[in-house]
């Protein structure tokens, strides 16, 4: 498939009734084409660009830095580094981090995400690094010849296509792909378990059947998603690595819908955002643990009197049921490193449906632009 | 002032219509009881407790862990630390940071904040650290006794005195000067200039006047809370050292006046919550710079016709003045580190006016508790 194949495929509406929904229906063709890309990992200067195997040796922490949507894939890629490569992971806004005047640890790799390859911010970012800050720089970038790639040291090519939704969506859940493989690259090196390495692949493998199992549940999400309608607010609840996914989860429905989505770590609730919980904010609970589960219910006991509804997507496997004032979207059981993505899909889904029925400008919401490429 | 005498003294209202605004006044007397705690600073051991100097000897690295107002706190101390004492500092949420599998660098102090020395899962966070992966604990409290500072290898207890409004403000304040009073500390370690020192420790002294001359504001920003009262959503913005300023000022508005706050750092503006902005929406910016301001305007330009109203705090020095959607209070001038407290209390003041005004519960907001000892 050429470029113009490429391109002339994406303005193709093929039946969707919105980009936005045809690119989250092509996720699973995307994902399996951005792990393809990866050749099976067999070689990281193939996977990564020339040099890679010679930067990575020296590699003992990673920098993220990135904005918007590619931030929280950074948020998941930390964890991922932090839990299964055992390297030291931090994660910046872009428009912070290139601002401040920082302290870097020895050994660390400069990882920029962007889909356009072109964001303001980001790219500043990368020229600003003072000589020898880094031991490398590399980008994830869904876009071949952009300023990020020819500029960075080291370069992941994600196949998403062409992504004409202005809300990001198969272009965010092939940054995990990415990020998942070069934990296992950097992983390897820090001594990371054969067994682990296998599962993963096997796991990232069949992450395109997860996802379509998760498309599959879409007249679900739809009936779900009327309950949004009438809202003007929503917390998005999430812990670990599921914090990063509940803040892409509000990030969507603020973007397309225009209701004031806002994400908590589950266990911030009782800090202060339990006071504004009534009948107009919902909440909504990725991926919760049975204990988690059983707090959540607890916090928001107290809320049930002003009419607090709490939205729970969950592993099937955990077998949790609806109750009064508690809904719960029965998820696809899969490995723990592919749950980030389907529920990343699911949420996707949740969104589109309510902005949809609110009748607001999917593919384009109001003053935001595809690629933020002034400051 | 015996224990008893401090106790009698905070259940007297002292003429004030809530606690939160006698605490918000007890400010200034707060942060220099807080500062002479340090005796100067001529001495490590007397300022945090016997063995500190040894300890912050062996320091590299800082790792704050705290939850809620406190959790702002420590992002401010981490760019401190970065900025003026040239040591690597991360912040996490201590409901995230204890169930993580994480990754710590050599020679890190373990950093825990927590008004009441309580806080459920701060506690756990250090009784679950292992052997051997800190170079030494250390708590800023401002209660004696409690459970986290008979616990922590250091103490720093701050002086706020009882605190007894719900919504934290004079056991914030106090935090930060703690927070500015370690970086000097090891910063001298890590070459910080006597003349920085200097200015430093001129610039704490110098605190409660500055924190006076923001409280004689008081009407300027009761004034411009009558803007608030019908609204349902608020977006707070700051950049670097204000972001968690611009956080906390949410968290207040949301605690205490139920307005669905959110803050962004404001470069994000563009990559999402832009889509949000209407007339229900205000904009705060907290101490913009010039630079920043045009931007914001140029940002807000293009949801002017739905009505976006920015809501500025900045140096009077900087010369801003209101103009038509744009209203602006000019904060007193004072030392680059001093401005995320002034700041605070500007924001502090914001609250409690839409709060009286929207006739809520200020000292205690519906389903939070002064100490969250429950996880």
């Amino acid at each position: 498939q050429t470029r113009i194949d490429e391109v002339v495929e994406s303005v193709d509406l093929g039946g969707y009734d919105h980009y936005m929904l045809k690119e989250i229906y092509e996720q699973p063709r995307a994902l399996a084409a951005t792990f393809s890309a990866g050749a099976g990992l067999l070689s990281d200067d193939a996977c990564f660009g020339d040099n890679a195997a010679d930067i990575f040796d020296r590699v003992r922490n990673v920098q993220i830095v990135a904005c918007g949507t590619s931030y929280h894939a950074g948020m998941v890629g930390r964890y991922w580094l932090e839990e299964l490569a055992g390297i030291p992971c931090e994660v910046e806004v872009a428009s912070e981090f290139r601002y401040r005047k920082r302290v870097q640890h020895e050994g660390t790799l400069l990882l920029t995400i962007s889909q356009s390859g072109e964001t303001a911010d980001t790219l500043a970012a990368l020229r600003n690094a003072a000589p020898g800050e880094f031991v490398g720089s590399m980008v994830i970038a869904n876009v071949d010849n952009s300023s990020l790639v020819r500029e960075s040291d080291l370069v992941f090519l994600t196949r998403a296509g062409a992504e004409i939704g202005v809300a990001s969506t198969k272009a965010f859940t092939t940054q995990l792909v990415a990020l998942l493989m070069l934990t296992i690259a950097l992983g390897r090196r820090g001594g990371m378990e054969p067994e682990t390495q296998r599962e993963l692949v096997n796991a990232l493998q069949r992450l395109p059947d997860y996802v379509q199992e998760t498309l599959e549940l879409d007249t679900n999400i739809e009936a779900l998603s009327e309950a949004f309608i009438p809202k003007h607010h929503a917390l998005f609840l999430g812990r670990g690595i599921q914090y990063p996914i509940a803040m892409e989860g509000a990030l969507k429905l603020k973007e397309i819908s225009y209701i004031h989505a806002e994400a908590y770590p589950a266990g911030e609730l009782k800090h202060g955002p339990l006071a504004l919980v009534d009948d107009d904010m919902p909440v909504i609970a990725v991926a919760p643990g049975d204990e988690l589960l059983e707090k959540l219910k607890s916090n928001l006991e107290e809320v049930r009197s002003r009419g607090g509804e709490l939205f729970v997507f969950a592993d099937r496997a955990a077998g949790f049921e609806s109750e009064p004032r508690v809904r719960v979207l029965n998820m696809p059981h899969c490995p723990e490193a592919m749950k980030p993505v389907i529920y990343t899909v699911a949420l996707q889904l949740l969104s589109y449906h309510v902005a949809v029925q609110k009748g607001t400008d999917v593919d384009k919401p109001r003053n935001l632009a595809k690629s933020v490429t002034v400051e």
